[in-house]
């Protein structure tokens, strides 16, 4: 395949790297072989990269070094998120989780209700919000800790972490945010929010895979996932991945300098596309239209259409997109997202995510637009 | 410093990634940037070559494919071993571990502990090896996993895996191993060995930090630690970090491959080094002398001299080694390893490992021979 004819529109489901994170991570990889852990100097170099990386993750999310601890990715932060707060506070046993959760957390909730926690899935509306009446109602004295996705990875809809926070906080409610698709595309400082947790991955803004960290505010107390020895202060065991936290930190760096800009044009990229595709498709879906959404994401549903097939009919020429999460693509059932958003059944299956970003022209989006085309009358036709 | 002076001692805190396998990572590092779990054409061919690097791996340790459950180093896989098969064993609630095991099973069994496990620690001897009797004594109808080092990272002493693997299937026990300094270090094939379980890191083993796997026998049943989506046959959630499992790879090839040689040098040149050291120093320790011990470990220890001092003055001079495991260096008390062993105070407090790879030469050795001579000398003075 040609590279120019490539057209990424995945990058919900993992981002190609930034240059300058890939060109950091070279010299860890191939000469910083000492253990940050080893007193000797090789170690103590090491070491104190690792605390430079630390202190600028942290000034990029407006925290403080020693609140960011390093894990192997967004999963094994929420695991540790969840299950150590569960933990360390054994009189309040609930979970409450939106019904809109990445699988991830999903599968955390599932897990811990069959071993006796219960779990509360508060509902969202036709255009992917949360029922506030319902997350009021959930937030009761059993609650130990709220978990929201501040961005659906699905259909880019934006929660409203500050006013969820807020009430958690009210109600003494500990609350974690899953920020895989937010951190990096733009926010607030972390210590003006009313959030205790928040975790992500690297390789959804630049960074490479592997890695990525959970932000635990101070004061909050949870136990580790991962056991042993003295490593993030206590709270994960195993030798740190050097490369992969020095090229996380100068990737986050660049997404984070380059946001003011790089929203606006994806904002437009976006719309045009989305506006395009209406005009070819005049019964088409945008799933989460009604409430805000981030800049990169579109998910539609062509009536009657399978997504999968439009997926791979697009892959054939080199456009890469997806039919929902890729964390679940290989899972047969529709997309549980927009079930929970009440869509029809005959819309879900032809869901289709294009989730934007670097590399996007408009040229790449006109291919594409006209190879959804095809794709949508072929299958169409198969159908009828 | 100039590169060229100095002598890295330190192999079995983490070793340099040989070349091939940073060549390796290079292209799913830099353009390989779509999602393996992704349904589209650059996703599926990511599957491949993670499927391809389980097989490769798989065959290097005689074991098949879907034994394989990559994970992000040793300490999660060892998490994931104690606890997974703990969780799948309600019956039988206790953990039977060595008192000479590493920081990251010790802390996995003190957390045990606290939460209602019965832990039995099996004694070693002088010389570090186990004591049959209490293990025998150990492994009763109660307990329901045994863990042991393979190769103890301290000492180098070799445990008899076969051995006990043996004793505790009699008696219904599931048996994990440590094989962090072991695995790329000349093993006989999984499949032939009373073996359920075995945790390991590439990084000790010229792969890349931040990534390891643990080995699960067909048939043993265990709970994934890290819950998440179906990663993993749905033994461990999270977006798999390609670029890690494909270095991985590509060094365990080459380290298995050149083992034979590389063994009977590293053996000839930790000999020699050991004999020139007893020259000097005919009071010196060694620790472990009298159990096998792999091929690139040396311990040693100098009465009334402290390790810690001897490695800071090497360290100056270029030449790293440590006083103990890289993963407690920051804790200040002696070595537990040592201490299990029942050695003398005043030596254990001047313990010194000396762990050999690829890059180290009979001048390396050399110069560091006289620089520990000199370090010693200057120590004993100072504490006389």
């Amino acid at each position: 395949m040609n590279a120019a004819e490539t057209v990424y529109l995945d990058h919900n489901a993992s981002t190609p790297i930034l240059p300058a994170a890939f060109e950091a991570m070279l010299p860890f990889l191939r000469e910083g072989y000492a253990n940050p852990s080893a007193i000797h100097v090789a170690g103590e170099n090491l070491r104190r990269v690792l605390e430079e990386a630390r202190e600028v993750i942290a000034g990029l999310l407006g925290a403080r070094p020693a609140e960011i601890c390093f894990s192997s990715g967004a999963t094994e932060a929420i695991n540790q998120a969840l299950r150590g707060v569960l933990e360390a506070r054994p009189r309040r046993r609930k979970l409450v989780i939106s019904a809109a959760e990445h699988a991830a957390t999903r599968d955390v909730a599932a897990q811990l209700e069959r071993r006796g926690h219960p779990v509360q899935v508060v509902p969202v509306d036709a255009r992917g919000e949360l029922d506030e009446d319902e997350l009021d109602a959930a937030l009761d004295d059993e609650a130990a800790i709220l978990s929201l996705l501040w961005v659906n990875n699905e259909t880019g809809v934006v929660t409203d972490v500050a006013r969820h926070g807020r009430l958690a906080h009210e109600r003494g409610v500990v609350f974690h945010v899953d920020a895989a698709q937010k951190v990096g595309k733009g926010m607030p400082a972390l210590g003006d929010l009313p959030i205790d947790l928040l975790s992500f991955s690297a390789h959804k803004f630049g960074g490479p895979k592997g890695v990525g960290a959970l932000y635990v505010r101070r004061g909050v107390s949870l136990r580790p996932l991962i056991w042993g020895a003295h490593h993030e202060g206590g709270r994960r065991g195993g030798t740190e991945n050097l490369p992969g936290i020095v090229g996380m930190a100068v990737a986050l760096e660049q997404a984070v300098a380059a946001w003011p800009v790089e929203s606006r044009r994806l904002r437009a990229l976006r719309d045009a596309f989305e506006a395009a595709l209406r005009a070819d498709h005049p019964d088409m879906l945008v799933n989460g239209a009604g409430a805000p959404r981030n800049e990169n994401t579109l998910n539609v549903a062509f009536r009657g259409i399978e997504g999968h097939g439009v997926v791979l009919r697009l892959a054939q020429r080199g456009v890469y997109c997806s039919s929902g999460s890729a964390c679940t693509a290989h899972d047969p059932g529709p997309s549980h997202v927009l079930a929970a958003m009440g869509l029809p059944g005959d819309h879900i299956h032809g869901a289709l995510r294009f989730s934007l970003g670097a590399g996007v022209t408009v040229e790449g989006l006109a291919r594409t637009r006209l190879l959804v085309g095809e794709a949508v009358a072929a299958l169409a036709g198969q159908g009828s």
